[in-house]
């Protein structure tokens, strides 16, 4: 489909700086950008390749101000990054699993799956399941008993829900993560053997929750587990039992959240983050990559960083002394000595 | 159901303290506590919810010491919290898979398959596997050859167990959990290539062994990985090639062992820890939460805590310092100069 | 199979010292080393056991002194490691699926598979999939549409691999590995929610490339994520949208790579090691265990290590000190009283 800056700028409600019938038929990444196509400029790491670009049209948000001049044909907008997504949806290809329970799948003549639903091939559907109108469900994946799916979910293959949990609409399941299995709760008897704490809770996943491929939500052992609407969930993300996780909270990949822990509304958790158990997080805090907090954030809009973390900045100050320890340690041990010969100095005066 | 404190206590061999005709009929946690439900207080980070909860009946431990006015009932028991794993267990409604082989599932006729075991659909069962009776194997979960369960076993979905392995009586698999991949082993060749090391091990997993959603647990190069009996493993753990995990040692979600390392019994791997590979640990050793032990631990009982690990009284002594650099920084730089200007003085005054 | 000692120093064109009429039937670690088997010393760590292992014969590098007298006989060869896997080789019983398709599996009448491949019961072979002879797919996979997957590869249970998504030649996947699913990608609307930026690129693995159990590689937004010859990843590690990682270079288990950043050649990522996104990493470089790396490294073969990430030696001299901050703190406060009693004593004297 070919498009020109005129017509993109109709699209995205955007406008035309340079030539507005440079044609494009094709996206490409700003630092690999061909004649054709549409890039965009985001992250300002990467402004420097706007200046160099032969990407026909490059999509900027309204506030950009150039440092240099620019020879492609810049399409001003709002939000460039959301932009993007706009145009990204239009060139999707995803073609949609055929509506209707397919021969090789079994459903539970005790579940009830709405006839607009989609059931690929060797999925399981237990007792007393529902899925609504919409929601497609890949090969291989296993929904427990009284498990309900909302509208227009997708699935992936090889996800296993167990038994009481519910996903809202509009959701996505990656390939292998797994909903509801048991919390980790042992007591231990008299013999200091371990004796499994049963797990009797479930866990409720809203509205539009994305949850990444081969991520584990327990289930609660008393109570739900909750995920609460519009949630992003990376990949091989742990959510412990009785978890509670605020709306348009995201967690990006290999982050841990333990036990019982509450955290708060637009939350980020950078990546490989750990969070320690029963313990709340205000809202629009921020993890940053690799931190591991092992107390709870009173205050919102918090950032957080390091093993155990500091707030940011002390944690930036920290390192920035920790990288010259050696040096200080040096120092200090010939401040040592230079004290030790000004004593001896003023003893030989007195 | 509904129970009163007395037959409680009959049931849990407990005490009550106060009206020991309360009625209760649910659980809650003691945050949440309503009238008519039975709640517990065992960490004491909780305690000052007992003082206004609305539960009727609070399970404490026999030791535990009010330091306010208490309106509940209490139950005194041993051990609350193993009491109510006791409770919480008559209160599961988990249903068994039905005995038998589901008509959708594939058992080899080499295999040996107790009557009294449950397959279900879209299993897969290989030549010369056996499992024993009582144990529930979930949909799409795969067996490869000469696996051997054992009994009462409950193997969730989409499982997968690599040829050889063997899982003892009364163990719990979660769902995507994959036994006895192949550890992670090269050589490299003359032209700096990696070649691969055969793993011609296996996994031995002992009696009462719990292992979480999505974890791995690969099988020896040569000889067995061996989980020793009664060992608890959370969600996303790697357990590499040639490990032995003592028995009852616990380990939590997202933390990995690297290969041929022992970790004696009764030990906890809070979450997020690494261990390092070739290394010894003693009995009933703790990691804290986010531990990279880089070495092995010769003495039982030791804690362990930071990256790289410290003994736990050393990482938080040292820890105190690091949150302080900057000041202790700034002091060094305020002594360096007041030890010029001593020296001033006293080269001034000589 | 017995082997004397002579007829494996054919086979690996090694030197005996020793008994060339020692005979073996089968592998032992050098630590448990029982008489009729053969051993390996590669690991420094281990040469102790060389003096009193029961092993009949044991491999070693050809540069190898002994430092004591050695009792068993040794067989000398270039890569002791090397011939380990010549060996294991040999003795490997791995059994291979039936070639053809299981009549339980589905395969689209759309898909091209080659009558020289294996695929197991209930795998999934969506519409338009392409699979080259020799290798076999286990139970329990899914092939999404258009995905193309060379010769001799070995897809293990319940392996998930999205559509478009390439694999070359040679290659092994273990169970629950995900290939493919969408790379974490959101832009924020004006109401602060976020909306899915469309992952519209792939995955393309080549050549002799092992990718662990339970790993993930997401598609790319834009473009392929891509995964070079020789790569070699170990269960547990997440690849965000378009990484690109370099021949040969090996990731150990619980590691994670952000979004765009490329990791050069021979490059080792030891275990639970994470890397920033949009950075680049220059050939040979090793990233410790443990570590936090976040920026680029522009210089082949650095060592870096801590979080965050320090050259090597820096890390090691600076955790030094840090092991004695609380000396060093009680050091410094000392330090200040003396400073201001020589104060004092200046100011008597004048």
């Amino acid at each position: 489909m070919e498009l020109s800056a005129k017509q993109l700028a109709a699209i995205l409600n955007g406008t035309v700086e340079g030539d507005e019938n440079a044609v494009v038929s094709n996206y490409s990444k700003i630092e690999e950008g061909k004649p054709g196509t549409i890039s965009f400029l985001s992250n300002p790491k990467y402004e420097h390749y706007l200046y160099t670009t032969e990407a026909s049209v490059v999509l900027v948000n309204n506030d950009f101000k150039p440092t240099e001049p620019v020879k492609t044909t810049l399409l001003r907008v709002p939000n460039a990054y959301l932009a993007l997504a706009t145009l990204l949806k239009l060139a999707e290809n995803k073609k949609k699993l055929p509506v209707g329970i397919n021969t090789l799948a079994y459903v539970s003549p005790k579940a009830k799956v709405s006839p607009e639903a989609a059931i690929g091939a060797f999925v399981y559907v237990s007792d007393n399941a529902e899925i609504e109108a919409g929601t497609q469900v890949y090969p291989g994946t296993f929904i427990g008993e009284n498990v309900k799916i909302g509208k227009d979910c997708v699935i992936y293959a090889n996800v296993s829900i167990y038994d009481y949990c519910t996903v809202g609409n509009n959701c996505i399941l990656h390939s292998s993560c797994v909903i509801g299995a048991d919390g980790f709760g042992f007591a231990k008897n008299a013999d200091n053997e371990y004796v499994k704490m049963p797990q009797n809770g479930n866990v409720i996943i809203c509205d539009d929750v994305e949850v990444g491929a081969s991520s584990t939500i327990d289930r609660g052992s008393m109570g739900p587990t909750i995920i609460n609407r519009g949630v992003k969930i990376d990949n091989q993300v742990q959510v412990a039992h009785n978890v509670e996780l605020g709306e348009n909270t995201a967690i990006a990949a290999c982050s841990g959240i333990a036990g019982s822990t509450k955290i708060g509304k637009n939350c980020t958790l950078a990546g490989k983050v750990g969070v320690t158990g029963h313990v709340s997080i205000a809202d629009s805090c921020i993890l940053a990559a690799g931190t591991n907090l092992q107390h709870g954030i009173d205050q919102v809009g918090q950032v957080y960083q390091g093993t155990p973390a500091l707030p940011f900045a002390n944690a930036k100050r920290s390192f920035v002394v920790y990288k010259n320890l050696p040096e200080l340690s040096r120092k200090i041990s010939s401040m040592e000595k230079e004290i030790q010969e000004l004593k001896k100095l003023l003893q030989n005066n007195n």
